[in-house]
């Protein structure tokens, strides 16, 4: 039995758990396909698959993972015959990723009929990562680091949003890497406006440029935004850049173990607030980030999340000034190590 | 009131409709952001956002459809008050859409008793295109075959196919389009797998190199499949892929409107079968094409639909042998009319 099997069974959430969404099922088994399901009971994880992917759960899952290759037709009753505990069983299932329809199917098929949700305790639960998963982020980190430098020398007046996020996708997709997320590219006055679309605007002197984006490897993600100067800019605008980078790291040298998220939050909120630019910070401080770009804990003024051996979040405050443009500057981060990154954060003007 | 809108209520399944996927929030007001629903009702369509999505919604949003910019907690409230129907109300919902923890806060907060699953309905509905939609896609088409033009002289022995996904995520972006799926780039052994997954194999003389891709513009996918010889291939690759050239020329002629979709699909099977290449042929002739990659009609054998004006769908047979390669060849196409694309059919050497 894997550890994430056993820390699943330790909850006590459920009798069985039926796992539905690609994101954990690849958690608890380390399956990397799709259309499959995994349950776990005490006699431990059992992967369900199809013929497609009957190579691929070979190579990807441990022998303490039992894999069973069903067609569609044959798969609740496949599941229903491995249920451990005597029915009526107490299924947990995860209420955030199933639709209404595929749970209508569900409960007829394995004629069980008491349920709970399981998606909030996974969460919590895949917000402290191993040794091994954080190698995998900081593999992410390292080629979105890469992949940066190289577009880097390729941006300048004249050049599009979509110029520059074909790059982007260039660079990442060269290395192997997945795009863990739509990249934003955001020049002028388009990086005022914190999750802009790209567009086909052209950088123009005195733009600030925002590059929001990140690679995925092996499942999982990487984040990192910084922002650029475009030529010579607005005195104002380098004087908002100055305090974003303070309140950066400010939060970054206040997310400690044991601290409240809320405080690290506090951290980079206090200090814009401070100079003035406290309604042009509408969003949380960070998020965590792992087999998906946003997981806990959530790094907001709301979280009660307490920062802990084992996470990885983002701390990314920005400020954005509709008009003028905006800035921010965004770090992947481990509990007790910082951040995953090497790359400057002064100013660049390109 | 728009077309779809009235569409939508003239098919009387249920009173109120609540939509919430993106795409058919899209279809139903051209509204192309995320997180808002859309209410139609007798009284119309009614869009609900939030302030992030405010000026977007009077970009994209026609003046017959009212829009309403709430915060996340003002959002069902506002759902509720805006219902048509004395209660209690036959409310439509996605019912492959919502997820069991969104179907009970709606429930909770709407007061709403009654639910009648709109998914299929809905599927129908978009299966026939209005000529605005059909340009969209050719648009999305042109650029796909623009996007294959671009590629294929960087391609050749010693080539990655990460390169080559590379190539096309770049040449798909700098004309502003997104990727309407994860691009399938199968060289040599890989080309045997219909559904293969990019690796960092090197293409080799004597290899079969499949290319299957498509953009995305204004929400609208297009989807193209061609296969390539990388210098001079076996001769029994040659015959397969002539096999498939003609199962899809019988396919492309067969499709017309009023013919059944199995029709379709055993044009191209029973050429296939009859060449000896049945049980390398796993998957459907094809499917449909809009808003979504893979949509209503499907071209299958069980499909029970008829080709009908305003139906865009792929012809995509193939044959796939294990340890030797694969060939496919896809076209989008309109009913009535035909494929969208001019790119060659005959085998192209690289």
């Amino acid at each position: 039995m894997n550890a994430v099997v056993s820390n699943i069974l330790a909850q006590g959430t459920a009798e069985d758990y039926l796992i539905c969404s690609p994101d954990n099922v690849r958690y608890v088994t380390g399956f990397s396909g799709h259309d499959s399901q995994v349950l776990v009971t005490a006699r431990g994880a059992q992967l369900f698959t199809d013929s497609r992917y009957a190579e691929q759960a070979k190579k990807d899952v441990g022998p303490d993972v039992a894999v069973q290759v069903t067609t569609r037709e044959e798969r609740y009753p496949a599941i229903r015959d491995a249920l451990y505990a005597d029915r009526p069983v107490l299924l947990g299932i995860e209420e955030d990723y199933i639709t209404v329809a595929d749970f209508g199917r569900l409960k007829n098929e394995l004629g069980v009929h008491s349920f709970v949700d399981i998606s909030e305790m996974l969460l919590e639960l895949r917000s402290v990562k191993t040794q091994q998963e954080i190698d995998l982020i900081a593999t992410a980190c390292r080629a979105t680091e890469e992949v940066l430098e190289a577009v880097l020398p390729h941006i300048g007046t004249g050049v599009s949003e979509f110029d520059i996020r074909a790059r982007l996708y260039y660079e990442m997709s060269i290395r192997g890497m997945d795009s863990a997320f739509e990249p934003i590219v955001a020049g002028g006055p388009n990086s005022a406006i914190p999750h802009a679309t790209t567009t086909s605007y052209k950088l123009q002197e005195g733009d600030m440029l925002t590059l929001d984006f990140g690679c995925r490897f092996q499942g999982y993600c990487s984040d990192i935004t910084r922002t650029f100067a475009i030529g010579r800019v607005d005195a104002k605008l380098k004087t908002i850049y100055d305090i974003v980078e303070q309140a950066q790291k400010r939060a970054l040298d206040t997310a400690e173990i044991g601290i409240s998220a809320a405080k690290v939050d506090s951290a980079a909120r206090r200090f814009i607030q401070k100079k003035g630019y406290a309604e042009n910070f509408g969003h949380a401080t960070g998020h965590g980030v792992g087999l998906q770009i946003h997981e806990l804990p959530l790094i907001s003024a709301a979280s009660k999340a307490v920062i802990a051996e084992g996470n990885v979040f983002t701390i990314e405050p920005g400020i954005y000034v509709e008009g003028l443009g905006g800035v921010r500057i965004e770090d992947t981060c481990v509990a007790g190590i910082g951040s995953l990154y090497t790359f400057p954060k002064d100013l660049i003007v390109l």
